[in-house]
């Protein structure tokens, strides 16, 4: 490890933090190894306890680092870049990165559209659709939770299609629905209980949720789909570009 | 008040959080008005407080509502949505809604890059960039913290600009540098103790982080940024497009 200089004006706990993430980013560290507890560092870089765990903390809380209980402290994956520009199905997403899609679904059904729903769909309230609850994961690792609402002809088709895929390629291959363009939102918040059980974060955890309207090549929505995604998974990605000067 | 439906599948907790939800959203219920507590909302739909708790729990945990401390739970404002198409500065986006935006500075100084920062704006570690972190508010309501990072040819004498306002303008008048395009990384993550303080959030309370580099009409990075939203007044929004069949 390289070393700490006391006399710099950059706080000690600063200069430990960038050190460790140095060691992320280039490589010295891999992900899942495990890094030096906090009377370890204090003993190597002679600094004291608080110090070390002031580091640490704030490499925790910036997704650098993961605490097993009883097992130690190790270095995180890297997060999942996502692109807002491109409209790519989970499936082609985790794909691209090497990773093997799956999905466990949770329900299925046809119901009434909520208010929400409806508004996301531009169909009137208590309309029938279909929601499909999934969790999306990655390898054997949960990723997203899902629950989507579709609206289209012949949708009660899905009901009894095994939806462990992609629907993106179902609908695409069954229906002729290619989905073209989507409008999405999206928020952070605290996940709640049953998320946290599902998506294997601890409680307190934060989730980014994604509200999407997609929409097929003639412009119709036929989907509207409420995410929570795992913040300490998952960044979003986005270019900007300035319409004229003003 | 409407009423609840205790033969229905939804359950009644359900129903009291839609039914709360849909009078935030038609306007009968106006920001910072006050929601009936626990044991008031317990008679008046004959429930019990544990099914009202769960609704209140819920609709704060998503940012309809909130609570202050001895004084009661109260209407949540709107969340701020901001495009990620768009590339506008913090300033135009307040005021294109009726806030006045304004920014108190924090500290600015000529600094070495670190290596982020360095990566940020395509030069080599260690060489001297101005840092301005600045506290961003809509009227009085602190927004975002932001620590921006710039390297351009005469860039030492925003030290003895005003920066109280909007540094873009700063840059295309005095500069005639125009932001033109940005990328941008965003995640969520808990509120760090002095977050918490200058951004007047509790304990344990989300936050969206950005970092962005932005670009100038010729491509070359002139910003690097990192800056810190407050997750229950902001939302993104995105429109996301299919890049042909594959």
């Amino acid at each position: 490890m390289a070393t700490i200089d006391k006399e710099s004006a950059v706080p000690i706990y600063l200069q430990l933090k960038r050190l460790i993430e140095r060691q992320v980013i280039n490589g010295s560290l891999q992900p899942h190894s495990r890094i030096p507890s906090e009377r370890e560092l204090s003993e190597q870089f002679d600094i004291s306890r608080m110090t070390a765990r002031r580091a640490l903390l704030e490499l925790t809380r910036e997704g650098w680092i993961y605490t097993s209980v009883g097992k130690g402290t190790f270095v995180a994956e890297p997060k999942i870049s996502q692109s807002l520009q491109a409209l790519t199905s989970f499936s082609e997403d985790m794909r691209a990165r090497g990773l093997r899609p799956s999905a466990a679904l949770l329900r299925h059904a046809m119901q009434p559209a909520d208010d929400e729903v409806a508004a996301g769909l531009r169909i009137p309230a208590e309309t029938a659709v279909l929601c499909v609850e999934r969790l999306r994961m990655a390898d054997v690792e949960p990723m997203a939770l899902e629950r989507a609402h579709y609206h289209f002809p012949g949708m009660e088709e899905l009901l009894s299609s095994s939806l462990d895929g992609s629907i993106y390629e179902l609908l695409r291959e069954r229906f002729r629905i290619i989905p073209t363009e989507a409008i999405q939102e999206f928020e952070a918040r605290l996940a709640t209980p049953p998320e946290q059980e599902l998506l294997r974060v601890s409680a307190g955890a934060p989730v980014l949720t994604i509200a999407r309207t997609t929409f097929d090549s003639a412009g119709r929505p036929f989907e509207f789909v409420r995410s929570v995604y795992r913040a300490d998974r998952y960044r979003f990605v986005a270019r900007l570009i300035r319409e004229g000067e003003r």
